[in-house]
């Protein structure tokens, strides 16, 4: 999407076509600055210090992260020591190991002397499937907006409310849960997203804001308490999410704080879609609430906010009393009869076993005889 | 309740018996500090200030402002004027108006010379008929308490959950929905409170951690999103909020957010109770959605975070992109059919139109018939 005015990938090569360029999102949404990595350790650093975080494009520089190892050395141990060091930035980031056993089998049987060539094509087609199946969410969650664009007087908005980022910012290009969003704006849909400043981290204020206000898409920050009344007083038409998994019966494991918004959305006949990628749907599990794990996350996270001051430093302070326990679950799971549709990129998808398992037979079949796939 | 373990109100008399102490609530949680108020004009400021808020406390401070106004001067033109001053220090508190009105028809007809103690004696029972009126509300929630708590297991604890600050610090001891956690800590019974951030002027998290941290009371700072997370997992047992009005109907206005907590707790089987002193229940307005108007405020409470820096200094920083708009509701609605019950200083009523005309006919009577009772 747009940053001032130019398009732009959260990710891409400088002119060398060598060294990979990030955006240094730990300096959003009060600094622009990219970042430049030019070896295996920049590229592992970047994505440990979450400088760059969001499965899509954590997996995207790993992808470039081997590409960069293939530089110094392109030998078998080098190939090997590269996959071991991207593969513990983020243990339990699932593209993260993805895109690292393409490139391991892209590179691993072939000669030295092509290994490099190899893993630049192979990180940047890692990229690009990453925008297309992003441009196919898009598409597909474009059609739902247009169909509320149609029963609109002119002059009157369409309003979307999202919750965390699930935007641009966390994938190569587009998002998930924006990538209708975007699509709409584009094409001329009076579009108004309403962005939940998503405590403790704030990735809403922060990401979903920034990268909103950066393309030019009109948006409203609001504070997470704010939603409900909203859909009471038919001031949201539909809401758009992101997940991190999906069970076979479609539960929605997402951003702490999307069941509330999930609730108030069937108490006000509020439509709730999640946008989702397909590998994001784990067809081994079938109660969401019973058996995903919700991750506790670090006390400071909620004890403290980070910012901008007046004078223009990055300041962080403490927002509870000291001697106060805090409690940070990372997620909230929202039960499927909360769920209207799922956006893939081959479609909407009833949250249901059947419909999902229709949509995804290659996948589903696997998951429900594990043993006839060993 | 307690303060470094002193019993402690929100508003008392300096041994010279004339001179006011409030604590300052601005300067919570990271600093406890006082305020001394001896004249009118110290009082006002104090209300207008927020130095004190939460209605029964703004009520009773206006009442000894009158009182310290008529220290200088007890004339009728300075009654008049400590009337109108203090009046318009918060217009839309409906407290602040009731303890005028009462300290003027207690002063009004009295001679001079008698006015400075009579108004000192007034203000004192309006302190106390709060504390009086909260701490029955306590004994009433308490019941509720231990009945949970008669459920548990040795070393389980009651979980109870509450959003904003409808505590101590609002009211002149006790607080309303604190009050019963207060009485069933008092007596031994292992309870424990999530204590909802409120974002965005995070009262929970500033004044309702603080206070029953001063107390005591074990508790835990949650961001907003994370009580349907706790509530699908059995680890509330009970919400207890307070209110800033209540419909004829039960319809509960109450800081935004509340309603999502109120969905969760319904969706999960939670008792979810709202604790009110009766005056603030409105029997001229029968449907909350339709009839309240619900305040917007300033857009920096939203795009800003004040708290401690690690080097003790206090300091605000912006946390939205400069450009986002912000939206910043005060309050949200919850319909009375997600309310359980409404705690009360004549005991626990439901929210229905027929329970609370018949807990309160003398005012429900009244309202019926706006025309018969002018």
């Amino acid at each position: 999407m747009k940053v001032d005015g130019k398009p732009t990938r959260t990710i891409w090569l400088e002119a060398d076509g060598l060294t990979v360029v990030v955006i240094d999102q730990t300096a959003l949404p009060h600094r622009f600055a990219t970042v430049q990595l030019a070896t295996l350790d920049e590229a592992a650093r970047a994505i440990r210090s979450m400088i760059i975080r969001g499965a899509p494009l954590i997996g995207a520089t790993a992808a470039y992260g081997m590409a960069l190892a293939m530089r110094d050395d392109a030998s078998d141990e080098a190939l090997e020591r590269a996959y071991a060091v991207l593969l513990e930035t983020r243990p339990t980031a699932i593209n993260l190991k993805w895109a690292l056993d393409e490139m391991l089998a892209a590179l691993r049987n072939r000669p030295r002397a092509e290994r490099l060539a190899a893993a630049y094509a192979r990180a940047a087609e890692i990229a690009d499937e990453d925008v297309e199946i992003n441009a196919a969410i898009g598409r597909h969650g474009l059609a739902l907006i247009d169909k509320i664009a149609a029963t609109k007087k002119p002059g009157e908005r369409v309003n979307v409310l999202t919750h965390c980022n699930a935007g641009w910012l966390a994938t190569v290009d587009w998002g998930t849960a924006t990538a209708p969003i975007y699509m709409a704006h584009d094409k001329g849909v009076n579009i108004h997203v309403f962005a939940d400043e998503t405590r403790p981290r704030n990735q809403g204020a922060s990401l979903t804001a920034w990268e909103l206000g950066q393309h030019g898409v009109p948006h409203t920050v609001i504070p997470d308490n704010t939603g409900g009344h909203l859909m009471q007083h038919g001031m949201v038409d539909l809401v758009i999410v992101g997940t991190d998994r999906v069970t076979a019966n479609g539960d929605v494991c997402n951003k702490i704080g999307t069941y509330l918004k999930a609730l108030a959305a069937k108490d006000n006949g509020v439509p709730f879609y999640v946008a989702l990628p397909s590998p994001t749907i784990d067809f081994t599990l079938s109660d969401g609430l019973a058996e995903i794990p919700i991750e506790q996350r670090a006390a400071e996270e909620v004890a403290t906010m980070t910012g901008l001051t007046a004078d223009g430093r990055i300041e962080t302070v403490r927002v509870v009393p000291k001697g106060s326990a805090v409690a940070n679950y990372g997620f909230d799971v929202t039960p499927a009869r909360l769920v209207t549709g799922l956006i893939t990129e081959r479609g909407i998808v009833a949250p249901t076993r059947a419909d999902l398992a229709a949509a995804f037979p290659e996948r589903s079949n696997v998951a429900a005889n594990p043993r006839a796939a060993e």
